[in-house]
């Protein structure tokens, strides 16, 4: 584990004294028995909470304004959204009629389980109502430490867009070792990039083989129908 | 500071034990104090030293490969780069005829001033000589966590690419908040997206009064001089 955070694995040319290391340990698991509590939590309420990692500006927030249009009014969801600071995604999915709360970490780089179950409990106070099919928790925009932690999802999705590069499976495969699923975003943009999907889906494939993978445009409506089929399927 | 990480600030809604702080505290000092011999190891071999910091994508080994370009045969560069895994990052600049060794961090979010003191050491091994007018470091693709640790550069840069959106600032402060220069690449991606040059510039002073900012793409080439100068101008 790395000496000044919680991130998984120690630098290869780095070095980690035991003291740190115990104390990361401890950490990790009062955060793994929150994150037992919160999805115990998450089923009374009825949901299936989707934990959404990705780099700053990869479409997350984008991605559940189009999803609420195509899921609702079949399907009640509920957003919990992490940032370090601002409301503004959670205003943004409040006025698509969708309850949302706002969890700002203050300097942080991700959500972890304690934090969360606040957020739990406020978006139910929020929503005023204790029941919903889906929960997306919006992590801090931030493609490595959010792996680490779990958060008492069900699924764990791993969005890269377009214009960020093909490369990103490859460069960080803890995060795609531990997704579910793997959405590549903002396809619309593929004309204007270098990016192969060749490439992206082979090497997230290398790393996790269980790996599910859907390519998408939120603004085209591209795939959208087998990002929602997905969804659905979870329900069933 | 955040209890799992070394991020500077803590979590507004969560906890936070004097043990851990204390830990993180020393660790933070360490760090400070290899920075300080970094910077002092660095101005013995001539070097201005350039922390690049962003998100994954946002372009910062496109931007050095077409730096090189304009900076050489009139001044020296060499370039220390920071993955998680992966050795394309220095291949790629490799190619540009320029010194470049690669850090992989094996998980790990950042670079820090340790494994960067490495790096300083295996540069000038690689190179086979001892003086360079710039050497750049490419931090982790992380807007967050890199943001805390001093690697011993003499002024730090932060990018933000047009296809990640203009609220970065907003959301990130800390990281804006500690650089000297805020470069928003891809500016060639302008009509495609949502992207507003005032509030990414407006939010950004708000938070640092003090930064210089240059728009620039390194593909067309526009604002490329206004990069080019900012960095000569730190040699004269």
């Amino acid at each position: 584990m790395c000496d000044t955070c919680g991130c998984h694995a120690l630098g290869k040319e780095g070095g980690s004294s035991g003291f740190t290391v115990d104390v990361h340990r401890s950490l990790l698991e009062a955060n793994r028995k929150q994150a037992e509590g919160n999805r115990l939590h998450l089923e009374r309420l009825g949901a299936t909470a989707l934990n959404l990692i990705s780099s700053p500006g990869s479409g997350k927030t984008t991605l559940l304004e189009h999803t609420a249009d195509a899921l609702m009014p079949g399907f009640s969801m509920g957003v919990i959204e992490g940032d370090i600071e601002t409301e503004r995604d959670a205003e943004r999915i409040r006025k698509k009629g969708i309850p949302a709360v706002q969890l700002t970490t203050g300097g942080a780089c991700h959500l972890d389980a304690p934090l969360v179950h606040q957020g739990i409990h406020r978006l139910v106070e929020h929503a005023g109502r204790d029941n919903f099919d889906f929960v997306f928790i919006e992590n801090v925009g931030n493609l490595v430490c959010p792996s680490t932690f779990d958060l008492g999802e069900h699924r764990r999705i791993v969005l890269v867009s377009v214009p960020e590069g093909s490369d990103k499976p490859a460069k960080y495969p803890a995060t795609f070792e531990r997704a579910d699923l793997f959405l590549i975003t903002k396809t619309d943009l593929l004309p204007y990039f270098d990016f192969s999907l060749a490439e992206a889906r082979k090497e997230a494939l290398e790393v996790n083989p269980d790996l599910e993978i859907i390519e998408l445009s939120a603004v085209s409506g591209q795939g959208m129908a087998d990002w929602i089929a997905w969804l659905r399927n979870l329900r069933n």
